[in-house]
């Protein structure tokens, strides 16, 4: 543990798109940033632009972030961990494999929700993740202090952390991202294969086509992996889409008006309720859990609030003087504190809770 | 027909986002326009914007724009039509119906393809459709000083002309608009049902969700009758979505890397080579195009270009001082001159062309 004077110290394995930027946004903190990639050439572009201090390894390391592609993910993750002590964690945009390969406490899986459809570190920005949502998936045998750690580290370059088991990230991201972005590809080939006919088409595709389109035109390189990855809850998703389509198909033809409606404004009124980013409360409530010291105790609160929906805005473990017990301290908005001490109970966690005015 | 030095005078039949910017739009360019909408508050507000300059109907408009919802734009042409000698088109976003059931020279069928999810007269901006694509549809029985008037208007509010035949157009926006606008309300849908037992759900929507599904938050009720208008085009374009979205669930199962590497990097090429925006060519050439005056010359001629992908960036008909025969003047970019002289060689006609330096 470096004292408070000393500059904190992370290294990045692989500077990318999302290395890159974590290098930029963890230095103008403050951070002291070592940096390494597959191609020697990506490593120095990302010296070049001041994403790194220095290329190499980085025994000194509090946190190593691993942000290679997700074929790669868990053999450099396990080298990083055999080589320190240092909290490791990842971005892969699949969770349960990663996280089911690697056991060592010191392993907290990890997905910022932010990208680009810019390919690599021309893409890279220090602000990418303010604001986005980051996905951990502590476990059973996470180390209660590297999930603070990382909590704390991606927090302080402005994401939202949202805990989840692997599992449920992984189903969850086949819905609102690898589908859709697969269907996305699909539209944008139906289209081109049109447009061989009819050189007119892609005149007439105006901002909503762009739109729907616009992340087909991304790295087409990693899907293979994510495809392979996630392949059980994406199949799943698209046997949803395909009947839901089918169905769709059959209401057009026979010109059922009420039924299409019904759809449409289903879907508008869930669109316009999308928040638009995570809303700072104003009213805050902290809620004080005391906790056997045992190991899955903080994965098991921080994924029910997760999966619950209450955003944690700060995170807290108490350890006590004495004894094998300690207390996880939750701050969370005031109008969900409720929700999160009911979910507790069920699961025999007594808590007790008290407004920050 | 009014000297130069008068105002020209428009009508617009339906005060919404489309006729109220195309009321802002003509207005901002001096001409004077009259407005009406089925529902006296929607005309009452674009008075009060500055949309219209008085509200009813202008016996001395030159052009009246129907811009009301599709399943009315018949009636509405039609009652234009029989009220006054003026050139009317509409902008309805299916074509075939409307232009198969109004037969006079006199009406020009259109469709810009802009627009916004935001609805009606609150989203009216007179720059809505700079640079944007604005189909025409002439037919055999459109008179071509009709076609010339609406095609120097639109183009005199920033819009590209592409003219098209009815049934294209049809079978075209059902591949870049009306499919993945479904498409789009069925994906916010699937998500919205997983969010109910999913808290979390929506918090991992990132920009590739939001951009997919925002066409979805527009008005649903115009849908149901763009569907029916269009059913057979659009149920058509469903049917080969469904059937690649089900190969490529099969492609996941089984774990075929190559085949979704193929189909993501097709779909990426194709997403990065669309046109981000008509662009102005720097060499024209002007070709010339003796033409027997008879009916359907000017349509044949105009769609030909528009779907072979020809822009054509200024039109003239010059009609012989004698005789039966006139000479229709296209400007077009240097480099499709030849594709346009090609084509329009197979359809009998010959052209001269001449550089424009």
């Amino acid at each position: 543990m470096t004292s408070p004077s000393e500059p904190r110290r992370a290294a990045v394995v692989g500077t990318g798109l999302i290395g890159g930027s974590l290098g930029l946004a963890l230095r103008s903190r403050g951070w002291i940033v070592t940096g390494s990639d597959a191609d020697p050439a990506n490593a120095a572009a990302a010296l070049e632009i001041g994403a790194v201090d220095a290329i190499g390894e980085d025994p000194s390391a509090s946190v190593t972030f691993i942000a290679t592609p997700v074929a790669a993910t868990v053999d450099e993750a396990r080298r990083a961990l055999e080589r320190t002590d240092a909290v490791v964690t990842d971005v892969a945009g699949v969770k349960a494999p990663v996280v089911a390969a690697i056991s060592e406490p010191g392993f907290v899986g990890g997905h910022p929700m932010a990208g680009s459809e810019q390919l690599g570190l021309d893409g890279a920005d220090p602000d990418l993740f303010v604001g986005a949502t980051w996905v951990l998936t502590p476990t059973a045998s996470t180390d209660s202090g590297a999930y603070a750690s990382v909590r704390q580290v991606v927090g302080s370059i402005g994401a939202e952390v949202v805990s989840l088991a692997p599992e449920e990230h992984d189903a969850l991201v086949a819905v609102v991202s690898h589908v859709p972005h697969l269907t996305a590809a699909t539209l944008m080939n139906l289209a081109d294969r049109a447009s061989d006919k009819h050189a007119a088409l892609l005149r007439l595709a105006a901002g909503g086509f762009r739109d729907m389109t616009r992340v087909a035109a991304g790295h087409p390189g990693i899907w293979p992996d994510v495809c392979a990855a996630n392949s059980a809850a994406i199949a799943a998703t698209l046997d949803e889409l395909v009947s839901e389509l089918a169905a769709m198909r059959d209401r057009v033809s026979s010109g059922d008006r009420d039924w299409l409606l019904g759809v449409l404004e289903r879907a508008s009124v869930a669109r316009r309720s999308l928040p638009s980013s995570a809303v700072r409360p104003e009213r805050l409530t902290e809620v004080r859990i005391p906790v056997p010291d045992r190991p899955g105790v903080l994965a098991e609160i921080t994924t029910l609030a997760g999966s619950t929906g209450v955003n944690i805005s700060d995170l807290e473990i108490a350890h006590s003087a004495e004894g094998q017990r300690g207390v996880v301290v939750l701050v969370v908005p005031a109008d969900s504190a409720q929700l999160l001490q009911e979910g507790l109970a069920n699961r025999g966690y007594q808590s007790t809770a008290r407004s920050l005015e």
